[in-house]
This record gives structure tokens, C-alpha cells and sequence, in this order.
């Protein structure tokens, strides 16, 4: 007697663009009795050749399971068309590991969020420089890390912080205004799988005390940027931005706390298209579907 | 020799959700050597199981004519999957009437717009109840009939109307601030593709004096709302909708003023969503791609 | 010896409009010794014949108390000019009390930003008619009185939250999506200073359930309204609204979530302004400063 | 037999922050018999110590001409206070002289409004370095001047530009995507009095092609600025900014395109603002009221 297989994936795509991907991949899924749920697809215009596409498909009572699903894909469609991609699962709960320093709004609202049941992932662990947010966080029953960064045990910390990551399976981070910069061992063990937020419109204001920096200018709207981590810092691929209109009227602490309900909103939905597997990353930019 | 046909297509579908549904049209367009260059999808929940899709696609040097394409597309994928279709090419210039009274504002933005080249739309003709806009309309070269209407003669007038637009071959009309209801005669000739500006945020305010309305209210948002003409006054498939802040500041003379640029913009970006073959209308609802 | 006085009072005036008001009032506070630190005016056309006001003003080291102050303003100011007026201070800590149903996030955002020191206000009670957020109002460490409503007991719970509203000397309300309408008893003993968020861009959809309607009617832009409280249910005076853009691709639950995010903005930013005394009611509308 | 005079005037004032300034200015209205329409007023941070204001007043049947007022002001409320002072009157059509190149969409809205009365200007004089837009200009009735700028013209050209300004009465000048940089002669002969639109969010993408920068670096939001010219490139006092979504749908095109748009409306509002006496410049910042 045979298992019968239920289940949801989401693909995402990159490849040269040619006739024919579209009707490759939806043909290989109907074959395999799949339904196809939503589909995006993006083409760049032709000097550049580059296809993208998202797919979220459903397959009943299926004799495929995921694993020969994939083994079957990558043969008989990603291979032949020299494929980037990438497959998840909406029932495999990514598991989100949060990096924070003192500021204390952009964890609130993601951990408020996650016990709403609005993100739908796995929280094993909070990992901070300073000590104290460790209460918020063990009230939403969050294991908290304290690893204190120092010129001199930076090197080792990481270390720590790396150990701890892989002992808890993480599968992305955020950095929820985490005033380090992680260094190249982190970064590049997880390439487009990193998240910081910006306190700013870039790339206007890069760098620190962006606030600052507006109030002396004078502009008429602040904002912030999600975007991936890269080496190269506040350089990586963008993958949400906002702003608010402010004026004369507004000090640089104004300017702060309303900086602050935008990165937490520009955070979330990061954060969410992250989850949902709708963000593509081609060189330094994003596809977000 | 063959003729070899070169041509882009837009095709929007609209039919039951089922499995196979972008396999058999990739399919299709793959056979053809056609290349898709954008596709969106939408299915909605499974209550309602429908199935929505736009597709762009390109073929070149192919010795499929539009018509065959037609021809085939109807009866080995359309008809069989009980589609509701349609197929327009970009290379097909609409032929768009203009019906407006006595405010400009939204005559001269689409005019304006027209003539940089940025709505891709031939003008065969300005109606108006009014004389007053004949000055500019054929500043810009475009014929301007005036046909006023009184009760009395209002029933002879739509039948001029219709006759000079049918003369004209119009393949869709915007109502640019007409203050006149269009006769069900008129409307129920073009099902969606009739679109007027409504000067409110609708449902809020329907009907007239929205901005009168909404100073007595002492809303802090006002907006306007393009959508679909049918037979129901304010109640046809919205397109597109816009606001802008307002506050105590504002008198009636500026919430009318802020409206009009309001008004502009929504109306020239569901008119886009309109000629890029964008829209479909199912029910009272658009999907807008 | 004299005591010195040093305090700030916010001072907000309603009167027909006539010359020489601005300079009466600030005239009075100049011969007081008091600084201007903000003022805002706002003058209605002729045919309303409305003046409105905010003045900021300090005094320091003065030997006029806050009594002396306002009895002598009474005398010499508002009263021979008429005024509706309304004096108070930042450093009199408003005592807020919230009621709240089952939904958390207006909720949680309110007792948020207080712990943070963002809303400067004492908050000595929840009331609900569900136990269910008692958890979370706790742990911020205020008491939760549990009422619930039904049809036999609401006069007597209304009265009953009317006594612990009194013995905590409440200030103001703030309806965090409280599901109850409220008795005309409790209404009309705090008169404009009752704040309702109302899920939907009011006068759109008043009423239960706007995200269906929202949805049903296929809106492309949902909102919030924080309105105060009148005895005409939803028709209270507006003090904040926004909206936020949604497409075909929003199912109803999409658009509640969303609505969350736009009711918790917004209901926020009515309550920092009422704290603030920027809000000056007059008729069914408001002025906000 | 007396005169009578009636007028509105509209004061705008800067100077060092300290008690009765207000007051002052209040009573020297009133004594006059003026009331006061509209007053905003604006206190930086002690440390600052500034004090910003904007006043409308209307003297009905007075016995004070405009000169009388403005040498009683000087006199006795403005060298006292040693304030930075600015007065003009709404029945003062300002005179606007537009500088443009080749694009025209920013020429087209500002001649636009003006023809509908939105504009309360005279403008007696269009400058371009190209001879493209004459057309639309003499179509609104306005001289065109045709000023074609070589490195070696350049000094001859802008005194010519000088002569034409000077002999026309401007008040201030707009630059409508002007793409030449204005010398230091015209621009400090008329200090806070031209007005550009810059094609970006600055501080981001300052400089040339800020479009291909915005898609190359793959924001999801691009920008226009309205400031005054300095003879800091790109670094004068902001008035007015405003931003539009995108994605990786849009080309290099669609940016340009739908910069054009916020360019438009970015430029009216800063206009709008400079041409009601709402813009006080102080440093490198602005003050809108």
C-alpha cells in the first residue's frame, strides 16, 4: 500500500530567460497532479535576460514525496535549464534567530507578533549585547543570550553566537536594531538569510545617527530600509523601505520616535515576505513577489 | 512562402479554478514557440474557486496569424476549460471617447498625457454637454462635439452620441467629469469599458457634493475613485482609488481643489490599467494585474 | 516671603471671531511674564465667524499660581470675549482609562508605548467584558476589572464601571475596540473625552463587519477612523484617520490583519493628540492643532 | 477728507526667541485695528533659542497706508526685537519668471494651474536653452525667450537672462528641470526667491541619472525635492519632498515616468507654499508653515 502525500510548496526561480520555462515547469507539475496556487513570474527587459518566477502549488494524495519531488525537479527541469532555486514548505516553520542591542521596539513588535500567530515561525532564541532585554524577552518564554561584545572577545563571541545558532537550527536572522556589525564568518554562513533594519531612507544617511543628520538637513520625510546582509555595510539588496512626512515642527527626538513605528513597520513586512518565501536575491537586488 | 507573423499578445482568462489550468496555457503558447513575457495569476479561495490569469506573450517570426491563434487558443484551451477570454495586442491602438462638461482638469491630464506619448490610445473624439472645452480639445487636433442635453431631448442626444462613437469605432469611453447619468442604452453597450472618475472616496459620499460632505463631516482624508460604469449609480467595479490628507485648515474651495489632482491621478492610472489590458471585471469586483 | 511658581499650561479657546483676540490673550500672558511656546490659530470663513486657539505658554518663578492664573483669565480674558475655554498641564499627568473586549493589539500598543514613557498618562484601569486580557493588562501591572454585559445586567455594570471610573478619577476613555456601545449614562458624563477607533474609514462602511464589506465591494484602500464618542453611534467627531492599500489579492482576513496595523496607528495618534490638548471639539468636528 | 485703507498683509518673522513677542506684534495690530486671520508660530529648542512666525492680518477702512505700516512695524516692533522681517500682501501678484529646458512636464502643470487661477501669479517671461517648448509656452500667451548656453556664451547669456529678469519685475524664479547650473550671479541676486525640482529624494542620489541609480541600487521608493537654489549644488534649504512605491517591475523608464509625476506635484505645492509667504528660511533649513 502506498503513502499518500498532502502538501504545499513554494518554488522560486532564476534562470536565463528563453521561451517555454513557464509552460516547462507548470507542465512537470500538472504531470505530477499538482494544483498551482499562485503564480508571479518577472522578466527583465532583454539586454538583461533574466527570468524570475514564484510558484506556490498543492499536491493531494499524492504518491510524490517532497524528497522525490525535489529530486525530480532539479533533474528534469532545474538541471536542463540551469536553474537557481529554491523550495520551501509553509508547513516547515523557519526557525528565526533575533539579534538586538538595547532598543527594545522592533523585538516587541516582532515577538508580539509571533505570538498573535501573524509570523508564522519558530523563535528558538534572542541574542543580545546588553542585558537588558532579557525580560521582554523571557516573558514571551524565549531563551535569552547575553554575549557582551568587546574589541578583544568580539572574535570569540561570534564564535559563541554562531555555536548557539547551529546547535538551534536557526534558519534566518533578524537583526532587530543590533548595533554590531556582524563579521564575515556570520554574514557568509548565511548569505541572503540575514535581515537588518535601517534606521534610514537609503541611501540617504547611511551609517549612524541618521536622525541627526535629517533634522540638520531639513528634510520633509525620514524612512527606513529593510534589507539583506552583506560585507558590504548598508550596501545588501533592499527589500522593503518607508517613510512619514515630518517638518519643522519635529525635534530630533520626534524624529525618533517616529523613525522607530517605521522600522517597525518596514521590519515586518520584511520579515513576513522573508517567511513566505517571496523574496528572490539576484546580484544586489531583490525581487520581492 | 509562408508569411511569418511576428506579434505580442495579452490574454486574460477568468474560468473555474482546476488543476492543469497555466500548464495547458504555457503549453499552448510553448507549442506555438511563443515566449511568455509576464504572468500573473489569481485564485481565490476555494469557496469561490475561480481562477484568474493575465499572460503576455511574444511570437516571432511564427507561422501562426493572430486569427489562427484565435482560432486555436478557442477550441483546444478556451472552450474546453469553459473560459471567459479575451486577447488584445499592444500593437492594437485603442480608440478612446472622451465624455466630459465643464471642469478641465481631467481633459487636460489625459490629453496632455496622450500627447507625450504616454497613454498609447488613438482620440477620435471629445463629446460635451458643454461648449466650453472645445478650445482646448482641438488645441490638442482632436474633433469636439458638442451635444447638450435637456430632458426633453436627452434621448436623442445618447443616439447621436452612439452613432458618432460607433462611427468613430471607440473601443472604450472615459467619463472625465461628465455630469450627466449615462442612459442604460449607452452603458449597456460596452459592459467594462465605460470608466468615470468619481470625485469621492466611494462608498463614503457617494452621490453629489462629496467635498461639501466631507467638510460637514470634518474628514482627515479625502479621495477619489475610478471605476466601471453600470447601470447602478457610484456602485460599478472600482479600478483604482487614492486619498490625500486633509485637515480644519481646509475649506471646502481647497478640499475641492486638493480633490481635482486627486482625481487626475486615479483616473489616469486605471486608465492605464485599462489599456495595458490589466483588468478584469467579474462580478462587481476588478482583479487588476 | 512669596512661593515662585514655574509651570506650563496649554490653553485652548473657542470664540466668535473679532479683532484683537491673539493680542488680548497674549497681552495678558505678556504682562503675566509668560513665554509663548507654541500658538496655532485657525479662523473659520466670515460666514461661520469662528476663532480657534492653542497657546503654549511658561511661566517661571512667578508669584501667580495655576488658581490665580485661571481665575484672573476668566475674568479679564474669556469672559468678556465669550470664550469656550480650557486650560490644562503637562505636567498634570491625564488619567487614562481603557476599555477592551477580546481583540489585544489596540491593547497592547496603548500599554506599549506607555511603559516606553511614549504616552505620558497614569492608566489605573482595563475594563473588559472578556477575561481574556487580563494576562496581558497585568503584566504591565494595572488592575483589570472584569464586567461582562449582557442584556439583563448592562445598566447595572455600566454603573458599576461608572463608580471605578470615578474613584480612579479618570480623565479620559479610550475604547480599544471595545465592543459594547456604551450607555448614554457613561457618554454623556465625559464629553469629548471618550476616543473610539472604529475599524473601517468612517462614513464608509460604519457599522459591524466593514473588512467583508470592504472586501465584497472591492475596495482598493481600508482604513481606520478614531472618532470621540457621541451618543450617535459612529457619527462622532473625527480626529484621525488613514488608510492603507490593498488589491484583489487581500482575502478578508488580509484585510483584518491589515486593519490592525492601520487601527493601532491611528488610534495612537488620536490619543497622543488629546494628551497633548491639541484637540479642540466644536460641533461635530474637530480642530486639531 | 481721509483715505481709507484696506488691506491683508502677511508678516512673516524671525529672530531670537524671548517672552512677548507675540504679544508685542499682537498689540501693535490691534492698536492699528487690524485682526489677525491666521498666525502660526514656531519655538526651536532652547539651546537654538529662535522664534519663527507667520501672521495674515486685515486692516478694513484704516487711516494706515502699506507704507505707514511697514515703516510704524520697523520702527517700533521689528529694530527693536531685531528681527528678521518679511512682509507682502495676497492682492501683490507675485511675478514668477520660469526657467526650463527640454522636458516639459513641469512647465505644462505650472501654466496649467496659473491659467485655471491656481496660481496667483503674473508671469511675464519663460527662459530656455532650448528652443522645444516655445510652442506650449506662446500658447499660453507668455514670451519665450530662447537662451542656448555654450561654455563660451554662458557669462553673456546669464547677464542677458539678468537684463530680461530685471526688466520684467521678478519677484522670484522657478527652474522646471532647468539642466543648466545657474550662476552665482543670478543666484545671489535673488537669495530664497528661485526654486528647483530636483529629480530625487535628495540627500540620496544627488547629482545626474538619479533614476538609473534608484534602479541600479533597486529601491522601493523614489523621490522629488523642491528647494531653493544656493550655490551649493543641490544643497539648499528642502521645502518640499515627496516619494512614489516601486518594484522590480519597473524599468528605468517607468521611473522616469513616474518621477515626472512626483516632480509635478513635489514643485506645485513648494510653489504654492513660496508664492502664500508660507516659507521662512533660516540657514540651511526652511520653516513651512
Amino acid at each position: 500500500m502506498k503513502t499518500a502525500y498532502t502538501f504545499t510548496g513554494r518554488l522560486l526561480i532564476c534562470c536565463a530567460d528563453r521561451p517555454g520555462i513557464v509552460a516547462r515547469v507548470s507542465q512537470f507539475l500538472y504531470a505530477l497532479g499538482a494544483n498551482i496556487l499562485d503564480a508571479s513570474q518577472h522578466s527583465t527587459d532583454p539586454k538583461e535576460g533574466l527570468f524570475f518566477m514564484r510558484m506556490v502549488f498543492q499536491l493531494e494524495h499524492s504518491d510524490t514525496s517532497r524528497e522525490a519531488f525535489e529530486a525530480s525537479f532539479r533533474e528534469t527541469v532545474a538541471n536542463p535549464l540551469q536553474m537557481d532555486w529554491h523550495i520551501d514548505y509553509p508547513d516547515h516553520r523557519k526557525r528565526l534567530g533575533i539579534f538586538v542591542s538595547a532598543y527594545d521596539h522592533c523585538l516587541q513588535e516582532l515577538l508580539w507578533r509571533w505570538r498573535s500567530g501573524e509570523l508564522a515561525v519558530d523563535i528558538p532564541l534572542v541574542i543580545s549585547n546588553h542585558e537588558s532585554l532579557r525580560g521582554i524577552t523571557e516573558s514571551f518564554g524565549i531563551p535569552f543570550h547575553y554575549l557582551p561584545v568587546t574589541k578583544e572577545n568580539k572574535t570569540a563571541q561570534e564564535a559563541q553566537a554562531l555555536t548557539l545558532l547551529t546547535a538551534a537550527g536557526i534558519d534566518f536572522i533578524v537583526l532587530a536594531r543590533y548595533m554590531q556589525i556582524l563579521s564575515p564568518l556570520i554574514v557568509s554562513s548565511m548569505p541572503g538569510r540575514i535581515i537588518n533594519i535601517h534606521h534610514s531612507f537609503l541611501p540617504a544617511f547611511a551609517g549612524a545617527r541618521p536622525y541627526q543628520h535629517a533634522y540638520t538637513r531639513g528634510v520633509k520625510l525620514i524612512g527606513a530600509t529593510a534589507h539583506y546582509v552583506t560585507n558590504e555595510l548598508d550596501e545588501g539588496p533592499i527589500i522593503e523601505q518607508d517613510v512619514a512626512r515630518v517638518s519643522h515642527r519635529h525635534a530630533v527626538e520626534d524624529l525618533v520616535l517616529l523613525g522607530k513605528d517605521i522600522e517597525r513597520q518596514v521590519l515586518t513586512r520584511a520579515v513576513k515576505a522573508h517567511i513566505d518565501d517571496r523574496v528572490i536575491v539576484h546580484g544586489n537586488k531583490t525581487i520581492v513577489f
